[in-house]
């Protein structure tokens, strides 16, 4: 992971382009991103979907992880740990006894 | 990175919860995640929105990767190497060169 | 229309929040909205959503509209024709002759 | 309005679209369409974006007004009275003696 972001980084640095990236533009950034990735699922089912667009799929996942792996370094956060912590705070908040195999989480909430 | 993948999907395969993770849904979840990103940012500068909101920004940033790396593992999607190619289109398109300091990408295109 | 648009632009006034209301930020909330909306189908299918949250959908789908509305009357845009020749233009790319009934559109394009 | 909306359904039966047009997926073209307005301000400052994409914009909010009058159309929702109910509503919570010209909406929260 470290290796990765070391990579994403210096292709910026080696361009000068630091400077044009504000955090709420790349926060702004990340979500067009995610919208691509989605629109590739429009008007379709999931199946469909991923027989027409996979090789699609795969740009614009890493084109999501590219903006949120340098909004995560440009706010110093580190995000190994931000994802271990959530994962713990989810497990906290859904414990394997109550949640599991059930759908609650996926028909009362929206979260 | 590997690691931290099977940590959410074990969190997930503990509460069978993978019956609801629809490929369409979960591009739609990191679309919705980005999008809480995105709100801490709402009205605000840059600045502005860090100074109120670094810890939640974490959390986000947090949703956004582990829906990412969901999705990516069940479309089979190596999301290391995924990266990696993404760079090297990147590096081709924008050539140091040329693109070094110049905002010719952030003025004249959208992507 | 004029009179919907009139009442918008007259709360915010009484309130002075023009200052508030920069473009980027409007285009930014428009997108929040439209976000808490598809939200409510989230790990649904359209019915299960439809039966579980359609007032909530009548106050986003408000949302989406008045924060449309109002950026639309910030740029000087009429809506009304806005819309007109959008239909125009879409009646041209898409000749009912050619495309009653057809899926083409939602198959092979993603727009 | 009325009018409009009725334009808009009948470009949609002329091509016999409406078994197309699920609602989740409605709801999701509206969040792509806010997205490819939003598109236009990404990097820039909105006298920027405005300056280079003022026809685009006109386009891309149309594009969101059509979708969202089509979705609230097949929900039976009657956007007029939404909306009023709505700012109704939102006068309530922003009583404009304690928010004129106040910017705590715009600063403490984030909706």
């Amino acid at each position: 992971m470290d290796e990765l972001i070391e990579k994403i980084i210096l292709f910026r640095d080696e361009r000068d382009w630091k400077q044009f990236h504000d955090p709420k533009d790349l926060a702004l950034s990340i979500s067009l991103e995610s919208s691509e990735l989605l629109e590739l699922f429009q008007w379709k089912s999931s199946q469909e979907a991923i027989d027409q667009h996979h090789s699609d799929m795969r740009d614009e996942i890493a084109d999501v992880l590219i903006y949120t792996l340098t909004l995560a370094h440009d706010l110093n956060i580190d995000v190994k740990n931000a994802i271990l912590q959530k994962i713990n705070k989810n497990a906290e908040k859904y414990p394997t006894a109550q949640f599991k195999g059930s759908s609650n989480k996926y028909t009362t909430q929206n979260d």
